[in-house]
């Protein structure tokens, strides 16, 4: 950590932050400049983080210099996480296409979407059971009965499938039935469901807040890994910017980002992140171009007919056409679907 | 809603759609332009929505024309909603100061908190009980003890208190203790939250969302509302911008927006808006002078010794000074403190 | 044009639009809600604008229907535009590789980054001559000199040059020696300049503003067109938003999107949209994947003696690499390079 | 400076910064960490990043740790600039109040604005001559014919004028004309311009790009300072973010942060932060209580009829109303209009 001192700061002052520094168990070093003293505390940065420095009129700001993340990153585990997840694998060479409903409505629906999405070589399954919506007025899903029936479907056709949690008291509840369980991007920071995530040995796929800047997300990653499980998937869908023709803007740097700073996976939806399944092909294939381990994307049968989310999503002959672009592209990147 | 379509649309796909607006029992105006046909669809948005005819390939796009909501808009209410809280009421002239720390640490810190605010002239107590953290290895909160104190220090004081519930399974327990409760920023659509806060007759505090439109703000009043509470304080405390100087960037204009749009009362928390104690009074002022029926302020009796939050608190002694001037500048607004 | 009146407008007050819209020679259709009354103007948008309907105190808002550009739309042209630059094409199956330093800084300098692109695959050799720079204690740019020199290394290598414009007056400077005249970010609505570029017969590449919308890019680029010069080169090169890892974040659905709504060639600039040499190759691959027409890569014999830019350089030896990547990838989506 | 190396770094890598740095005269102080070494470099800044050290593969990062602008801020001056405008003066106890119209029209208009705003109060005409816009088929302004117009009306109400500058090559003329010369939000990064302001003795007003950092905003006024003319006022007039239902966010946070960082004076332009005359009068009220040292109102005697920004201008009586409100809230202030 580094603490700048205010230009005003008296003599006694500077002393006072050396000595709470001390006292901490730091070591310190002082850097007087031609305007303001620096001060550089050599040690564990959560020691520094407890004193609260910041709080004093004399100190202009901390800086941190090292990231506040541990198990997620690259220095604590060099080479890439890979995860099973039924016959694929997550992280290596295998790009993953998950796909499926955006809402479980009906069985009849979602095993159309999965016999669909399999068909065109998706690995796994995705459908929501829990959907609760923006306006009070609309379809919330079918909640524990959505699951029974992606749980059917996965029997029918081989399919995992990742759903999502939406608290940490249905988390036990979700992972009965789920081969991964996704936390949603207004969840990104329900630490409390984080925690009881942390708990169990399955994959979570946690998608980045809607505002979220990379470094919050891994601390998410890192509360999850913090409690022992160490299978997190990153999912980047889209951030909020003052751009209005997308719903949100994919952030795609994020995926050479993320793969830079850790060593766990990350996979991409495009159809949240462009809310609009005209784009959902070309995002789809940048995310895999960019490096993504896999994409997530919105299938149905009949999308105006859907009860949610329908103008993001594709159908199936879309996808089928947009699954066989992928795994050509994955070729030339060295590698397969 | 105004259905635009492709500019490429086939007159049979227009049909298709004022087919399917008409048997959903809608009016229809049709307006074909040079470049492309426009369907006015006439009748409740609800309906229109429930089409998803933005799924439709012919279709580019769905406008809406009147706002989401309804139970908060000045259409449905006209004059100003106005709450009584203890001996208090926000909503009318009464300019009120809610004031104490980020988090209950300890009965010593919460009344010594206390009493310095209320002799200011604070009217209600803010202290959080909950406190999950961004980063795994922080302080969390003294959990239901927390509320304890918060009950003892209210019956030493007399100063009603606003808390924060983190989901909907302590809703009841805050409920227990509370006079507010206060709904988080990261909170703002734990839609499942909302729906048992609806239940409640008691005031809530609705933080809007670290980036959250307005319109989506005031959904998640609607939520509460059209459960049956019709107590909903909106609350701003910045959004994520790209600047980085201020923690967030403190949304003034949402006041007068929230006061032209609703008949609730907005009250602006300028500690979380800046990040920064050293902008906290002059934030407040604008808040008063933009409109605001109240401010929300982190006061701790040692911010340097806060586990939470110490950067943005202010000390007694400088909310004194704060108290003073706010309550000068009220007067000018034919208010009170 | 939708005029969507106040809920409390009066009868009279309604009558004032129409009898506006009217005498301006438009159309208008009147649907009477429940709770406000909506006005439907049939004609040309401009005209409607031009009447000031929205500084009316009984009007809530206008909401336009239809974009405001017209030459760049692909509802004046459906198929896309091609132009020839030296021996290539952009806009149609051809992959262009821009690549060589942000700025021109000796003979040497200049002459060691074009042969080695060139050598690369490189189609296209890009400096900058003028320099304006965000620090007054910053290196500015050779001017002229640079111009001269950029001619020079084009004759001795064959690249057709791309390099930027800084005001309306050195326009017909630049267009002297510049094959690609290059319009920056700060000066995308600089529309005295805009209004020069649009007398030449030249390509104009137009990089999105820091903060653009794509609506008010493709409005810069109407500009240019209207007056009379059809030949601009969209060029995308990352937004301002809250995520500080990347020095702005790159919207690559800004390809689809402008290809779904123009018929104007789109080129990405991974360098400055990432700010960082490390994630200019995936991003470069994902730009080509996305359906960008080419890319323009900061490229420099020696990153770390930049005088400009050198973090977001790639040196000749990567460059070399990620021609070689984008070459393999644009034939598996039916283009070359 | 504080140089992050790799985790991965090499000793003779880190040997290398070391090397560069001492070549440079920067002294060094060394640290090694559990995961990383840190090297600080001392000494001026300047000569760090000359070295372009980010450039380097086994470099993770390069920190500054002080500001990058001097002439700006508090630690060259402690004490407020204070400049004089005809018989008003701005940094000090009076309130500015700059009025009228976006654009110069006609003298009947211009007029009419300037004894209207003048009586109510206001010391400064405001009103724009050269009024490049969005689309190439709106009104562009007078231009010179304007700044005739505007130099007739101070003769007739004796109020000094501000009016915006476009390029370099245009400051002559509008200094001979304007009495405090703006720049506009898209030129706050024009620098050839500011160095051309920098060459003048006459007040600049500095209006914050839409999507300027504070930082980058100071470094403008820099600029100017660099040049020699010290007479820069700040004005911040919305910045972009997600929200829509105003044209921009309004950061009032900027008033404090710049008077902590700078001696410079700083004043408001709602009209364009908020893009609605309702949200005007709060906004002025809150950017004086802010701490502003003025605002910047337009103001027009038809807004309905305004060729420029109507829906953001108030009328004269409206204006009036509020030039009553700001003087009261002034006085509580122990400032004056």
């Amino acid at each position: 950590m580094i603490i700048v001192m205010q230009a005003s700061a008296k003599e006694h002052e500077v002393e006072h932050v050396v000595t709470s520094l001390k006292n901490a168990g730091l070591g310190v070093h002082l850097s007087e400049g031609e305007f303001r003293t620096i001060i550089g505390a050599i040690g564990d940065e959560k020691l520094v983080r407890a004193l609260g420095l910041e709080a004093l009129p004399f100190v202009e700001k901390v800086l941190p210099i090292t990231q506040p993340f541990k198990l997620v990153s690259r220095e604590f585990q060099a080479e890439d996480s890979i995860f099973q997840i039924g016959n694929c694998t997550i992280g290596g060479n295998q790009v993953i296409l998950m796909a499926g409903p955006c809402a479980v409505e009906s069985e009849e629906q979602l095993l159309a979407a999965a016999e669909g999405v399999k068909a065109a070589g998706a690995q796994i399954l995705r459908g929501g059971a829990f959907k609760p919506r923006t306006s009070p007025y609309s379809f919330q899903g079918l909640e524990e009965e959505g699951l029974k029936l992606l749980a059917r479907v996965r029997e029918k056709t081989g399919l995992p499938i990742v759903t999502e949690v939406m608290d940490q008291y249905t988390v036990e509840l979700v992972a009965e039935y789920a081969d991964i369980i996704q936390v949603g991007t207004r969840n990104m920071q329900n630490f409390y469901m984080l925690r009881e995530l942390g708990k169990l040995q399955k994959p979570i796929l946690l998608k980045r807040g809607l505002s979220a800047t990379i470094e919050e997300w891994l601390m998410a990653a890192e509360y999850i890994m913090a409690g022992g499980n160490h299978q997190v998937i990153l999912c980047e869908r889209g951030i909020r910017t003052f751009e209005t023709y997308t719903r949100n803007t994919l952030d795609l740097s994020a995926v050479p980002v993320v793969k830079h700073l850790t060593h766990l996976p990350v996979i991409v939806d495009p159809s949240h992140g462009t809310g609009n399944w005209r784009f959902v092909p070309a995002m789809s294939r940048a995310a895999v171009a960019a490096g993504a381990d896999g994409v997530m994307v919105e299938v149905h049968p009949q999308p105006e007919k859907a009860l949610c989310d329908g103008a993001q999503s594709l159908t199936i002959e879309k996808f089928t056409a947009l699954s066989k672009e992928l795994a050509e592209l994955a070729a030339v990147l060295g590698k397969y679907i």
